[in-house]
């Protein structure tokens, strides 16, 4: 079976799809400045604009995982989650704290969606 | 194609199924108390759990990632991985330590099976 | 559907075919007295060789994870990760930094394929 990929750059593609299921990289914001709930709102925001390049939506989210620099970061994440989320069903998750990722970031967040 | 969400809560559903795969949330100890043994093997039962609501079970597990408060713990969280899986063929398996878990969680498993 | 399983052992499969789907174990350098660099490229080795005993290869890769013990070795595994990968379409990928690893490993990725 054939895949697609979403704007394929030096290092990674930002989505691709195999079949009915579409892997997004681990994204980040990019105005690092912002606090924990900023920056998730901006990551969530991405998982939408790429969820919708490849033709589905984060009604159909399938797993999440949720990296964070440091795990009293969660409960404001999870404010921002819970808001992009709203009503519909939830994926599945996992989330892990105390982790290096790129100066200033402090939440990336790794989906799977199903087309 | 449809998926199917298994106890949508507040954060996440305990597993997701996406045609013949199934994705199950990253999974904890209740009783954090106990030493990583025990709470493996607690995870591990709650695998069981969740893979029977979805109709399959750990014979069908396609992959894990075990998360580990300190990668010392590996090798006592091995003994019940392996008591567990018996003479079952392995999944696939990353584990990784020193990463920040809920109060008190030594580790956490993350998991997808086939249908 | 069934599940195919690559060298079974005592702990993990090296890789797990479902359908169309391979997913492969976290792969680590087997010589963990050389830097970052080195261990990436024998990693990314292992990850062609596992691909071709599965029937498929590196063009055909979905997504990668990729575990650092240290953030501030990723533009030195980058330069590897691009060596390898040449004209190819990049998959999707996730790199974290600062989680504890076996003694002497530096880099461990987890890959998916399509078939």
């Amino acid at each position: 079976m054939s895949i697609q990929h979403l704007d394929s750059g030096d290092i990674l593609s930002q989505a691709v799809t195999h079949g009915d299921t579409v892997y997004l990289c681990g994204l980040t914001a990019t105005d690092r400045e912002k606090d924990v709930a900023a920056q998730t709102e901006e990551v969530l925001a991405k998982i939408d604009e790429r969820l919708a390049s490849c033709g589905t939506d984060k009604s159909k989210l399938i797993s999440a995982t949720i990296y964070l620099t440091d795990i009293e970061l969660k409960p404001a994440m999870n404010e921002a989650w819970k808001a992009w989320l709203g009503d519909l069903n939830r994926p599945t998750r996992t989330c892990i704290g105390g982790v290096e990722l790129e100066p200033g970031v402090l939440v990336e967040i790794t989906s799977t969606a199903a087309k």
